[in-house]
């Protein structure tokens, strides 16, 4: 038993963590389908429509963390862990900055040739979104546990998936690609949308500490 | 009220981390001008003189970094909450070793010709440097929240500025830049002077929470 | 004193950490000596067999670092704070991530010329890891805290030198190194090794907390 949990005997339910946390979630969700539209649009007016529509989605998303960690600040008491409200709330954050980070090089460096591994990324991005958003909708009961650990474990392995995209779609760069300038150009945005992934998988990884600590 | 401020009604004023902080923040200042005259100089002898200087002024944050790490573990109770200590300590040391870093990334890269978004970085961090070092000097009375929080408003302000003369510079490299081994060259030295001021604003947020707990 | 040495005379001595944290630091001596042998390896086969070890080895890491993770979410009482085994364990974790990193992208990118720079980072390394296992080891009885602090003086020297190893290698590919394509698979590999070394700092940097704090 930590010393949270025995502060929560006498806490009333907590009304301001998980309201914000279900919508900084929800809103990763619309970032993950604005990337995917991005990626599978060949129209240039839809495509910068799409990245300033994911560029005003972030800063949605830097507001949700900005309530959080100012209702961190005020309060004593809180329904998990301060450390892992932080850590979660950071790493919601990450992903929203890594989704805006690579649709903001695809058009400052002007890529318009959207090979297979990035449809493929921000495919997996989008699943992890979806994953993370149901998990943190179970926060606040910790009645369905089961459903918790399972979008982890789905997490984990999307993850491990976007790894291996990534691995695999720089070394054929290296393989196939002759311009040196296209190789770095493609691997900054990779690498952009694979960090989203990671840090998808970091949000999971908090989860997983909240449901051990209060099981 | 946190733990620690039902603690600090016991405690003498501290003498030991504000005074540490506020040597770590000027050191930040004499770095930040050193580079602002790097980036500024074509004299080869005084640049090598500058990249020295750098690197002692680098070694000096480091020894104050390490004793704000020894108090924190010595005493029990602390000015502000132990994990903010922490982290604007690292924040503060992250910049000066990405200051330092840039300047040894010009100097073995053997890059010479210094262009406009490298000067206007350069200015960009000792503003920010500047802010932080106002703001840390606020810190051991907290009278004049309000001198804070501008600080820190003008921090992300710069950090935003930060990132798109970055943006635009690595867009410009490849749009115009045709020799590839020169782009990565100024693509790492950039990426450093960028990251610089993402770790100001890492320090303006922790200052930030400090203002929260406490307000 | 800190809250935690206050609960410590009422806490049987530590039979879970101890030992996990022992485990971990002694399947980096494992990845080390894989990662020395693949590097001096000219033999396609026996390269591909030690890739294979080494992401094996990392596999067990990985579930080491998870038992930690479990330990520490279901004990009140842990032998040294929780914020410094949460960061010792992830500070191994990603030693062995790095290991692994470099070795996989070796293969991956069909690097094979395997030059002066990759030898040695590989070297120190193992050095690092074995000096880590060494520091680690005295941790449960703090009876001979001078032979932790000198394996943490050791890894510290040994960072900067793999810090200058590294900057003069990426310095050496600039100037001497005509394919641009071979530079950019070189300094990401190098890079991978460098950040290894780096993570032994970490780790380093926490047994000398957990020192301070017990002293």
């Amino acid at each position: 038993m930590s010393l949270n949990s025995i502060f929560q005997y006498f806490v009333p339910k907590d009304r301001k963590f998980f309201p914000l946390f279900e919508k900084a979630s929800g809103n990763l969700i619309h970032l993950g389908e604005a990337l995917n539209e991005l990626v599978n649009s060949s129209d240039p007016n839809r495509r910068a429509e799409l990245t300033k529509k994911i560029e005003d989605l972030e800063h949605v998303g830097d507001d949700i963390t900005h309530q959080i960690f100012l209702e961190l600040g005020k309060n004593f008491i809180t329904p998990f862990d301060r450390e892992d409200i932080h850590a979660l709330a950071s790493a919601i954050d990450d992903i929203a900055d890594f989704i805006h980070g690579s649709a903001a090089r695809m058009s400052l460096y002007k890529v318009t040739d959207i090979t297979a591994p990035f449809t493929k990324l921000a495919e997996l991005i989008l699943q992890g979104c979806i994953d993370l958003n149901k998990a943190v909708g179970e926060l606040k009961n910790l009645k369905n546990i089961r459903l918790i650990t399972d979008s982890c474990v789905r997490i984990n392995s999307m993850e491990n998936q976007a790894d291996y995209v990534f691995d695999r779609a720089v070394a054929d760069l290296f393989e196939y690609e002759q311009d040196t300038k296209l190789i770095i150009k493609y691997k900054e945005i990779l690498s952009a949308l694979e960090t989203a992934t990671d840090k998808c998988e970091d949000a999971a990884n908090v989860l997983e500490t909240i449901l051990v600590k209060n099981a």
